[in-house]
């Protein structure tokens, strides 16, 4: 048995493995329908936290990226990411300092700002780094996590935000993840489109105050995967849609076959007909609901089957013997609930082809959440 | 602002912090009351996954440690752990393999089984090795992971085991995790005793078989918190006592006081009064459920307060505004629903005490599921 196993099969389980062909199709196919759509791309990296997907993307014809925090700024301005949204609000001494350590790296950078606190502390280190910073105003279109209020509260701090000479306010940005929560694709789609409208109109109570903002810039792979619905988006921030899971999943905007991040893992035991457990667990497979349908995972080779619950280290697998046989040493690929949180709890996923292992993906912002 | 913070209000956050002071006299404290009980304790590692905390356990009085895998066990011999209980069925050729290569490097090996797959394999590599590796069976006591039955099943395995001369029979072993269920001490005691009178019952048929089994082993921190009321039980396999959490802290078995992990957060938002936004989410706190109550931790300041849910970095916090106020910038401590999931999600654990940090804990086996 080899040290460095060359295929699936010699792989020590659980493991994340990600189809390389499935990968590169996703990434090319999102770049191509926004392109199409004439809407730019910056997709967030906290999916994968790796460098190696974030170049591939940017690479595709994504216009920059997107993070969750100043360190996986840092970590990808490190790899040779050079225009980055840091979509998340700056508060602190500490993180004012990393910010002016962080801005010459960048040939871009755009900061999101949620309160006048956050603007202050942006403003105060784009003046130390002697630069402009871009802000996004991050605008509250529905999921309710701390975003400035949509409507004139706003006007407040996109006026302070004028009267600063070192920040810029170049786009208003919203999240609709509850957009992920309808079953059908008419109502997901107004769902996205009200977030949307609501952008719209503070961009317009902005313009009548004299601030003009040119980027409406909304979140969410779903949006993406929407984006012909949604037309004055002018920039879109998608996640999850590189590595696929069960969120875009069931509802059917994508196949298994387009998800290229799974689980492999291995039947360690198997007591009764139906009923088998996996050594896939909470700590592989997190334990992250699924937002439609029950269980922990889609089973790509057994999709009627049910991974009922999980321990840290067991997957509780249920499934109807009469259509499948299972047996202890047997090997299984699982679509993850929520593709986002797995990456983070590995150094590396596997890239696979096939049957064989062709490389592998660095993590390189793995519990980088600061 | 220094580069290594020295205080908790210097530190990055959201962070996971240790309190030095709880969690040494947490240790102290589960050695003296099983040492009372005349129990051996075999600390479940798979919690901190961390050498520099079982060297402690173990120099405190604990008779060695329990794993969740080779992997667990192969990093805990690198740091000096030489008694070592794999709670795991070893399935696979490779895993066979990991072996033979650990056996030599520990003064004891034990090796959960399950079934006769998993026997044939631990007993192929004990021959390799040219030592005797233990046994310990695994029998279900109630959680149905895939453990041998608690009938008559169990004496095929244990005859062939008992025919195989690498191998010996040394204890039987049972995890009731059921137990943490019920809201009553009372209930979860017979629970536990249901759970104990069954490893009995199997050591009693086993007796008659002419096996005879010395060690009955139980799982759990509930089981080991309840020990004076499961008198025969001779090994205890406790885990997330060591850290604690809101699962034996909602239903009274320890304090606030007595949990030493806490998440360290920071206000983000603050829209409206009673409802805020911190920086720590699933990424951090990880989505494990209560087993009693509702919400994502106990916030140690806050008590009455709820996470009501988490986005990957966004915690939603309510609370009374008549009784706390917030505001942007303001840290809490969370102590998280599920101990055992978060150090695996960080290299380093920053210990503390007070509000001075002290020194950090290694995760030495983060990650390591294999």
């Amino acid at each position: 048995m080899p040290d460095h196993p060359t295929t699936l099969d010699e792989l020590l389980t659980p493991e994340v493995i990600v189809r390389r062909d499935i990968l590169n199709a996703t990434i090319d196919r999102m770049e191509r329908r926004l392109a199409d759509a004439g809407v730019a791309h910056r997709p967030h990296i906290k999916t994968h936290k790796s460098a190696d997907i974030a170049l591939r993307q940017q690479q595709a014809g994504a216009r920059g990226i997107t993070t969750s925090s100043i360190g996986e700024a840092e970590v990808m301005a490190d790899h040779g990411l050079k225009d980055i949204l840091i979509a998340y609000p700056i508060i602190g001494e500490r993180n004012r300092r990393r910010l002016v350590a962080l801005a010459p790296r960048l040939h871009r950078l755009i900061v999101s700002i949620n309160s006048l606190e956050a603007l202050e502390n942006v403003a105060a280190a784009a003046a130390e780094a002697g630069r402009v910073i871009e802000l996004y105003l991050e605008i509250d279109v529905g999921i309710h996590r701390g975003e400035l209020p949509p409507d004139e509260r706003v006007l407040a701090v996109a006026r302070r935000a004028s009267d600063l000479a070192s920040v810029r306010i170049s786009g208003l940005q919203g999240y609709a993840g509850q957009c992920y929560a309808p079953a059908s694709r008419e109502a997901r789609i107004a769902v996205a489109q009200e977030a949307l409208k609501t952008l719209k109109s503070i961009r317009t109570l902005l313009a009548e105050a004299g601030i003009v903002v040119d980027t409406l810039s909304i979140g969410s792979s779903m949006e993406a995967l929407m984006i012909e619905a949604l037309p004055g988006a002018t920039e879109v921030r998608a996640g999850n849609y590189v590595l696929g899971d069960r969120g875009i999943l069931d509802v059917g905007e994508v196949t298994p076959a387009q998800c290229a991040q799974r689980v492999l893992t291995t039947v360690i035991a198997q007591q009764e007909p139906g009923y088998a457990i996996l050594d896939a667990g909470s700590k592989t497979l997190t334990s992250d609901g699924a937002k439609h349908g029950e269980g922990h995972g889609h089973v790509v080779s057994m999709p009627d089957a049910t991974i009922t619950h999980l321990n840290e280290e067991h997957g509780f697998l249920r499934y109807d013997p009469s259509l499948h046989r299972l047996a202890i040493g047997d090997r299984l690929e699982i679509i993850p609930n929520h593709c986002c949180v797995v990456p983070n709890l590995k150094d590396r996923l596997v890239l696979c082809e096939g049957s064989d292992i062709v490389g592998e993906i660095t993590v390189h912002a793995r519990g980088v959440c600061y």
